[in-house]
Order: structure tokens, then C-alpha cells, then sequence
């Protein structure tokens, strides 16, 4: 049997079919027709499952389950209480999807299905304790816990970017003050970097940017880190400063055996992992046993795909023992 | 059956015979010879177990297992990594104190096996996904995840108090900076209300200790505040506020049932867990969803004997699953 995976973001939109093993077979994507509402993007995900069924000619009797990861917390049901990204709150995303398929739905936050997919094929594979970072436009997490899926009483838990670790410039956008998210996220370094830039013009960021700051990215204030930009390593340094205080408050929370990160920024892990690493060890509560691994995530832009496949797998599986999964080559 | 329960502090050692039902019959304690080192403690504790078991007429053959609550972190075999206020530092305790008296031992973090202790016989009890936080000298925490204890892969997790949330006017003892313990345990809000009697002597509080600051403890500090005094009410109002974002990142993260606060400082719970609860619903991350129960705790002082007796049964057991002991009248 094969299983759907769909990554359901603010941006795109990605559907996969991805098979027993957690192998993606095919893939397509499509911009989120944000505008269109619920209904707009439900059709739209109807599309994208239908292509890609066509095209590898997998009939619906061969899909097993479908899993979606979302920008946003849901119950268990699949009823999606709120995502923002989407202008979504209160809306049956698995019961009208699985009106529409014909197929079971099995809904997720996109940061849970994410650590589902490193811990049955990835990075964190069969760690009995695991936390997922994601660091992107925002900040997400999906935990592991005695080799479970772990949300919460109420599937609202996992909140990492949401944990308030100290004071910040400006407010986080859920109405708070220091939240993780605006110390590390994608946009909390654009945002850092705009500032320095206000006071420094002499920065190469300036100049890759045509002196826009509006096309400023996170990429391109690695890139210029990377070639020893003194305000793009700045902006580094802060964010590798707030998150080791931010995994530091994690680890001394759950003493996982490994922390993985993922998510756009992680993709220039290379710039600041070791940095990061020696950091937690400075703020770990009990500095003798620096026993939690800090490591980048493996499936990059995979991971929303194959984590809600398996994360369908799990879910339509009788045992519902995701251990298993992670024994599998 | 009975066990023996033992809650080990800096300042006393409390030893009671409890029975399998979680009832203490008898309870005795003794100052901690601290300075006579490990063993000498060793000694004391052993004293004491002799002093209730002589006292109640129990003999050893009828002591299924003595189980220990530890201000520090240590390993499930009983190794303790560490206990600031004892000064020790890799000590095999479970080891000795069974060499000492051919009873079985389990030794747990304080925290910890109070939580176990309300897990099983109060405020927690049953709950599936509960914290326990304990405010007093510092802050401790205990975790119940999915009906199981939880420590963290290697013992040193739920160390609550040491999760950073923001700054203040003085480092934390663990040579972080912002820990949740600066801002809410006894020993913080005595350091904040000198702070600000510093600035201002017109207070209640500076008559109550008789001009001499050396005497101030938690309990004159809410003693005034239940009498309106302006400094005092200043000092438990920055309390409530970061435990109120303390709680809440507990809550974004774990999404529990209920959060239980224990300890001298929830004693005089009565003068801010109204407006605590208030506080959290604003730093919720999911505002529509204040679905986490914040109460007191039931046990109080007997809270470490009681959970240290519980977890030496838990641990004794052959099927080791808590939940059945929270089904217990």
C-alpha cells in the first residue's frame, strides 16, 4: 500500500505519494491559494493528489491513508483549530478532506510530522527521546517521547518558538514578548539584521541587496557571514546565542538524547552548529553530562512529505507503535 | 507490605513508614548533618529508619522497599550526579544505604517523587499529562507524561527552575542568567522586596523584621501583602507575573491536564493563583484553548515522604505502571 503526504504551508503547497518504507515515489507542488479560503485550498489539495496518482497510475484502493502537516495545532480529529498562516480557526480539515477523497485523513502540526519523519527515516531514527526544531518563517517543534508522538493533553503542545526566553526589540506576532521565534526564526534575522543595517551602510548585506532591504533574506545574510561580513556575523551570533539558550531551556526541561534542527536556516547549519553546540554546554543546567546530541536534520524540504505518509502509516496502523517504523532499513 | 519514605534536604532529613495505600503511619525527622559528608548522613538516615520502624514494630521483612526524594539529579540505578545543597557529587546512594540495610532502594529527585506523591494520592491524581512545580528555596519540577514518570533519557530532566525566561538584577546560582527560579522562589522574592526596601523603609515589612533585613522570609512577605502593604504586594506581583509566563511556556510546550504548585511559597498560594491564572491565559499561546488546570498542592510537607513511599512501591512493582496506583482509593 501507499500513503499520501502533503505538506501544507502558508507559501506552497506539497503532495507526494510516499510508499511503505517512507520512500517519496513522486512529487508535485503548487502555490497555497490562501485567498481562496478552506474550501479554495481544499480543492487545490484535491488537484495535487489527483495529479500525482495519474501520473505514477497508483489507484485509490492502493492508498492507504492520507497525512497532511499543517502551519497550525488541530485535535486529534483533525479539526484544525487554528492556523494563521492560512487565516484558518475552527475548520474540519480531515472529515471534509476525507468527504472529497474518499481516503482516511490523518491531520498533524507540520513540525510533529516533521520529527515523525526523522525519527522513522531520518536523523533522529528510533531515539527514544527527540525533540524537532524547525527554523523557518517561524519557529516549530514535534516531540518524541518514550518512542511516541508527543502533543500534548490537548494537541496544542510542542509550542517550542513560543517559549519566552528573554527581552527582544519588538513583539512576537502571537501578542507575547521573547519568544524563541523572534530570536531565531528566518524573520527574526532579517528583522536584526535591517536594524544593524540602519547603522551601518558599509555592510556587504547592502550590497547584495541593491541597497533594498526588502529583498533581504535569510540566505543572503548567511552567505555573507560565510565570507566574514561583520554585521551578517552579528546577526549569526545573536540568533546562535538565543538558541542555545532556547535548547539549554529544552534540555534541561526533557534531557532528550538528541535535539534535531531543520527548517530553512538549518540548511546553514554549517555556519554556526559547532558555535551552537559549545554554547548549550555553557547554560545546561547539569554541565558534567552534555549527553544531548545536537544535530541538523537530514530530510530538508522532504520532511513535511514523508512525515505525514508515515505519520498516515502510524495512524491506520493497529498497533499504532511508531517504534516499529523506526526499525525498518 | 510497607515502605519506607525518606525526603532528603539541605536542611532536614523527613523519614516516614508508608503503607501501600499511601498513608503515613508514622513520620519522624532530624536536621541534615550536612557537614558530616556523605556518609555521615548516610548514618542519620539510617538512624532514623531504625527510630520508625522500632517505634511502629515493623520489621524489615515487612519493608517492601525504601525509596528516596533527593534535592539534585541522579541516574535510575541511584547514582546520584549531584546535590548542591548536600555538597555531593557522584555518590552512590542507593548502593550504601542498601549495604546499610539489606532493604531495596530507589532514589528519585524530589521534585519529582512529590509529583508522584499528587499523582497518586492528590491534586494530579490520575491525570495523564501532569507538572508539578515546587517553589521554595529554589524550584523544582516533576513530570508525569502519557501516565509515566518522566526524568528525561539520562535523569536530569523537568528542571524547571532552570528554564531562562528574561532578565534580572542578579545571576542565578548555576551561573546562568534569567533563570525561572531568580524570579519565583522564596530565596528571589526575599532578594526583589530588599531591593526595593533599599529605595523605600516606609514599608510594613521593614517594621516586621525589625529594622534587620537578615530576619525577612517568604511568609513576611505575605503576611504584609494579605495586609495591603504596597512593597510587598509589588514583590508578589512580579512573582505572579513570571510565573504566569513560566506556566505558560510549561503549557505551549507539554499542554498538560494540570499544573500543580507545591512548596512553602504555594502555601500562601490563596494571595495570587487567581490572578496567576489570569496572567497565564495572556501568555497562552493558544488563547482560545486555556484548557490547563493551575491548583495547589494537596500534600504539602508530607508531599516528600509520601512520594518517595510511592515511588519505592511504583518501582517495586513487577508490572511498573503508575496509573494503577492513582485508581487506588
Amino acid at each position: 500500500m501507499y500513503y499520501i503526504g502533503i505538506d501544507l504551508g502558508g507559501t506552497s503547497i506539497k503532495v507526494g505519494i510516499v510508499s511503505e518504507e517512507g520512500e517519496i515515489l513522486i512529487k508535485t507542488s503548487s502555490a497555497t491559494p490562501v485567498k481562496k479560503g478552506f474550501e479554495g485550498v481544499l480543492v487545490r489539495i484535491k488537484e495535487l493528489i489527483d495529479e500525482v496518482m495519474i501520473e505514477k497510475k497508483i489507484d485509490k484502493k492502493n492508498i492507504a491513508a492520507v497525512g497532511i502537516g499543517i502551519p497550525g495545532a488541530c485535535s486529534q480529529e483533525g479539526f484544525v483549530y487554528f492556523a494563521s498562516n492560512l487565516f484558518w480557526k475552527k475548520v474540519p480539515l480531515a472529515e471534509r478532506l476525507h468527504e472529497m477523497t474518499g481516503l482516511k485523513v490523518y491531520v498533524e502540526n507540520d513540525a510533529t510530522v516533521a520529527a515523525v519523519g526523522e525519527y522513522i527515516k531520518g536523523v533522529t531514527k528510533g531515539k527514544k527521546n527527540a525533540i524537532f526544531l524547525t527554523l523557518g518563517t517561524g519557529v516549530g517543534g514535534g516531540f518524541i517521547i518514550n518512542n511516541k508522538i508527543y502533543s500534548g493533553s490537548h494537541g496544542i503542545g510542542a509550542e517550542v518558538g513560543h517559549m519566552v526566553i528573554g527581552k527582544n526589540f519588538y513583539d512576537c506576532t502571537c501578542g507575547n514578548h521573547g519568544c524563541l521565534e523572534t530570536f531565531v526564526s528566518a524573520t527574526a534575522l532579517i528583522k536584526y539584521c535591517k536594524k544593524l543595517l540602519e547603522e551601518n551602510k558599509e555592510s556587504l548585506v547592502f550590497h547584495r541587496v541593491d541597497g533594498n532591504l526588502d529583498n533581504l533574506t535569510a540566505k543572503i545574510i548567511f552567505d555573507c557571514a560565510r565570507k566574514g561580513d561583520s554585521t551578517a556575523l552579528k546577526v549569526i551570533d545573536r540568533m546562535t546565542h538565543y538558541l542555545a539558550i532556547g535548547l539549554a531551556n529544552l534540555i534541561n526541561l526533557f534531557d532528550p538524547e538528541v535535539i534535531a534542527i531543520g527548517g530553512g536556516v538549518a540548511e546553514a547549519g554549517d555556519v554556526f552548529i559547532e558555535k551552537l553546540r559549545e554554547e548549550v554546554k555553557k547554560y545546561i543546567y547539569v554541565k558534567d553530562m552534555n549527553v544531548t546530541e545536537i544535530v541538523l536534520a537530514e530530510l530538508k524540504n522532504d520532511a513535511g512529505i514523508i512525515g505525514s505518509g508515515m505519520y498516515a502509516k502510524f495512524n491506520n496502523s493497529s498497533s499504532r507503535e511508531i517504534q516499529n517504523y523506526a526499525k525498518m532499513k
